[in-house]
């Protein structure tokens, strides 16, 4: 949380449009591909210089430019240049922190979202921003790291499989956004799976450990909900089609895609509850333990400290004690004690604390 | 509430319109039966291949159409097929994790709502998935399982009770949500019943188990809750009649409906408040014993701990202590402590621990 | 709350339009009387067979026919025979667990309402069902029980008190809604009252009973909420003035009664915090007394376990302990007791536990 | 609270229109004065008899009666019965309990809204209600008690200072809301002013009378709540200026009441969270002290219940017990005792006890 | 936040208009600097006398007259006459309380914005009021103390970086919006690093002091929440381009604005959740050591009070008791007492609680 406010804190100041990559700054080379495809071929191609995919902007056929890594500004410039984007636009896809939106300009759309996944080691939540620009021929699509989660959408395409080839960039966008949004089910499965494991623990065995980790799941949700709320809006919007950019027989996989968002709020909203019922449960076993705690306290102590009493009341040295010189006066005051402790015992029985 | 989002993630990266059953896995054979009527008259079969049905589409009477269980892709693919379903929807269909909605197609209105059950010996919330497809002269019902909900839909068409045989596929649509929505009503009735026997032992003797089986049943309202806010959608969305399917003289039927689905709402969120409370009762039970079990702790040693320090007094050894002497003293020290213990208990008493 | 559910499911199954009384099941004769007036002239007659009321219809009087008892499911049946009402507003009719709404048909509008008392002696919250039908001439009327609500309304009209005869039934379901909804008033002032009570009791002398009270409370509130939210609505939709049934110049008393219920809804609300405040009175309270208890305990132990050590050890039995043999060793021993004591309860009286 | 519903409930049954005052019921005369001016010429009268006003209404000039005081019921009848107004509206004026409201009628507008004085002496909100009607050249205003709010306007118009005078009947109605709005602020400097010192009270040193204190404070905000949610409503109706009776160059004006109001549900919004804040500090300031009672209460008993016992040990009678014997046997168990004691306090200082 | 409503108080009673400087009063010169420009020249003066930027007025560059220092009334009576503004958007200027607005009148519009600073050392939240006017080729800027927020704007004015120079007025305002909205990042790092390190605090060694400084964090971010709230509304305004005034290139800036506006919103409200979890924490911290506390009191008592009891039983003086006599009673008695103790410390560690 701290760090995306840092990141923007950076900027303060600067003219607006001024380049400039605010994340995560990385040592290794920018990975650019581009596929080229129609219903008849498939083009396909690593590129290492940006210039070389201008070429297939006048082509009728769609093109997919990917990006992986943004600590390269110029690369982002001259895509901008070359596609005719706003500079603000191209101050959005660098400025890694954003909240997912979608911004309607005259020949594109820019959509941005939040990919995240949960580190299961770390148990981390890896938040990662996917900027997708759709052109009237072509789509941008920009990550922060090289991942393997448009792999399934670049199958499709060698493989014609689906309908991908048939259609046209608003359907890639679709399977890119698809993706992008599906990846948040096994995320909250892990996280899910993490929620159980923690609820054993709470019953069987709870530790301040524990609670900790309440609270970093409970941080989570937050991470989680802040990215998927605005995401509604976004497919929301973009189901109901008003951009000429795309096509009515699109819109129905889009409103899919709007379902699943809806069911990862739905879901996150759940599980946000079962967290602070969860934070309930512990408080209340805590108090619970307090309780036995002091039953067993004050079970020993009521037995015990009236007995101590008689003992200590028969240890005094009065020269005068009758009872001291009695040769029963012991077992008496035994069998009293006796009685008395088999009361307390018999009270707290029936008062359900044994 | 997990087990529904691992189904999700299981698809995650396929084709949108990859059908593939997501829920539990079965053996029985799926059960299919038609029934095809008019005012005039009924007929009835029990089929084994859906092959069998697609003859009634081009006949002007109504058919129902009713399949138990939805293991067997093919089927619904044969069925998608024959009557022009989209991918996405016979998708849907077979995902039966699906929330509560309505999509209308051009040819055919997909509603898709949730049935739950409430099993009592097991105290567990069955949660299924029911699919309805309405055209214009056919009804498509999905269920996970086979179940006797629909019975009285068929009892009242086989012996033309009621309006529903002079009345078109829409209304018999709507005999069939009004089935599943009054399935809610005794499930709820349980729950009620369950909480009021919770309530009961709260006040008796509250346990551990007892806090347990209250965080159970607020689980349980969490899932009612997600299945019948979306259900209210769907109904208020049927209700005003913007499809063509939906003839105006069923409108009001439908309006019956949606009456009843708000008065789910209404009980499932009082009920959500009354748990809520119980949560605070049990609390402040708690807080109470403990209170108890102090005040108890505190008299006892109250009253015994000064008693124990004037009988320690006077064992001391040593060898100048008049009062030890004196005939008198013994009798003089019990004095004193039962003096003692009795302004102790008139405290007690006053400030009402007693 | 669980009452009104299970009245519901027992019905679940039939054919919509089932006439079947949901509701108490009482032996008392169904009362019905009707009321025929214009500006000229009233009839007021106690009738016996529902049929001699249905000669009024014809004539271009206000006809209002009033149904005190709906376990005589004929009656009702006869009379949507003869006003033509629809099977389901008569269903709505009879089933009385319905919320407040209001149905524009097309000769008729159905107003359903709640009528909430509040019984001092038993402390319950009665809720019966008043069922309103609004015709171009004529008021039907429906309670559960015989009750004197209507009692001024009849009053005004008998003696031509203000403005009733002058208008027409819009007026007359004017003032039966005004009537049903002024009674909310002293019904609040009652629970008002009982808070008011258990608020001294909460600060002089809390016990679990009063907590007990405290929930009853709270739980009748959240009926009153349940009853009056909807009726807001209905009255909102009544006071647009939509229907042709409703002449403008009934719109502004509409709008008064409106104001009403807002008044109700504030009142419930904000006795609903002040009950919430209370239950958190309650709990600081409890957590207040535990306080006092420890710091009786403390102090007394703090004080007396040292001394208790002081005097176990001149009680041990050593044979060389010099102290035990000086003269001035028994009172160098208590004054040193005596002035632990008094430090100790100086270090309590600066801390404030004195 | 219970006081504005127990107004209510009197007039339950009432034909509507019925005049009656419901309010605090008082001896003294009513207050009537009249101001009469325009551009040029202010006439300020005090009257006796309300007919004496009624010559104004048919001069161009604008015409401001002012009554305090409304328990004289025939004084509010002659005034609606010259000035055209409905029944309905002389009972909201009567009937000081009422919302904040506006109504516009054909020839006037209707505002009631409250004016809350809180009085430092007695620690109580006073809660009065102020109706103001503004007709085409007239503005009535009723309050309940006599009061210097107005006074300023008074003033204002009287030297002609500001712009008042050369403005219309909606300029007045705006001056006079707009000195009951600014009102607020100083009753909730004072409001303020007290949660600031109850606020170091918590701090320094909190009791159950600061508790009870809060809880005054906090019912205080509901009444406050109630008051300025709904005068958000009639002020931004106002100002949205659809009323032919107000000039569009009042708009502006009414507007900063807008903003006003909005600054009032601001402040107040914002102090119920505070004050909720300082219910919070106030419990876990209890439930430190508790902390620290239970600490000094551990410290006593874990050093000095294991040296009692060691002193118990050797103050045992046995005939065989060579450590009492020794010469070094009590120098031993000192010192022993002395280490155990030590040790004791070395762990409570690891763990910060001390 | 007193302190706001206390100005209000001052005010009430004036004349609608009247000016009078609400803010801290101060000694210094009021600060007044104008700079004039158009794609081709800069012209920047500092003056002593608002008189001389007058001129400006008529030539058709862009004048930008910033005025930092409120206190000197006559300043801002003298430009809102030159300027046409209407006299309550010179006192709403004056008046440094307000909310967070826009109006827009006829030939100009006014933004009401606020300023956060968080002050490090002395972990202040600065709350000041800037207010623009926006006209046809001028900006007027009010600051009630002399800051460099606006320092990078006159940089990029004066060497012609970015667009600036090329577009209007209109442009010239979104910079300066833009210069405030940015400073709100640092601000909201600085209160996330104070989180931060509390949160180490909280978890390592919570004191009442942290709990302070809790509740210090919590009003900060209720602050901020009362500024940053409405102006989100200003700026959805500004954005939605209603005005004449704002040009359609400058919407997609003012787009890129309201963005970073929703942003503080959504860190705000994610740190409000988190500063709410940390109280929980907090208290769930104190109960846990509370436990902690009662257990190592429990551990001490269970075993030594038992043990006591055995020895205080031996150390009675009743002359006939046998064990006494024994040469073995010392060596049983003492393996009893660790045999008992033995016991107690197996229990407590099965229980967990060692």
């Amino acid at each position: 949380m701290a760090r995306s406010v840092r990141r923007m804190s950076k900027k303060s100041g600067l003219s607006p449009g001024t380049l400039m990559h605010v994340g995560e700054q990385k040592e290794e080379q920018v990975k650019i591909s581009v596929i080229d495809y129609d219903e008849g071929r498939v083009e396909e191609r690593r590129i290492a210089k940006v210039e070389e995919s201008f070429g297939y902007l006048d082509m009728d056929t769609v093109t997919w430019l990917n990006i992986d890594g943004l600590h390269q500004v110029d690369i982002v410039e001259k895509i901008g240049g070359h596609y005719g984007l706003h500079p603000l636009v191209m101050e959005d896809i660098l400025n890694t922190r954003q909240r997912p939106k979608i911004e309607e300009h005259e020949t594109y759309v820019v959509i941005i979202i939040r990919m995240l996944t949960y580190e299961e080691e770390t148990k981390d939540l890896d938040d990662e921003q996917v900027s997708l620009i759709l052109g009237s021929n072509f789509v941008l699509s920009f990550q922060e790291r090289e991942g393997d989660i448009f792999d399934p959408v670049r199958e499709r395409i060698r493989h014609g499989k689906g309908r991908i080839r048939r259609m046209g960039p608003d359907y890639l966008a679709y399977a890119l956004l698809d993706a992008v949004v599906d990846e948040y089910f096994p995320t909250l499965e892990r996280l899910g799976d993490r929620m159980e494991a923690l609820e054993q623990e709470l019953i069987s065995r709870p530790t301040v450990a524990t609670l900790n980790e309440l609270y970093d799941l409970k941080r989570d949700f937050l991470v989680l909900r802040k990215s998927v709320w605005p995401l509604r809006e976004v497919m929301n919007r973009l189901e109901r089609g008003e951009s000429p950019l795309i096509k009515p027989e699109t819109e129905v996989f889009l409103r899919d895609v709007y379902d699943h968002t809806i069911q990862v709020i739905d879901t996150v909203e759940v599980y946000r509850e079962l967290v602070s019922g969860m934070l309930d449960t512990y408080l209340s076993s805590v108090s619970n333990r307090m309780n036995e705690v002091m039953k067993v306290l004050t079970i020993i102590a009521t037995i015990f400290i009236p007995l101590g009493f008689i003992a200590g009341l028969y240890g005094m040295n009065f020269v005068n004690m009758p009872e001291l010189q009695s040769p029963w006066g012991y077992y008496v005051a035994v069998s009293v004690m006796a009685g008395l402790a088999l009361t307390m015992v018999a009270y707290f029985w029936r008062r359900g604390w044994l």
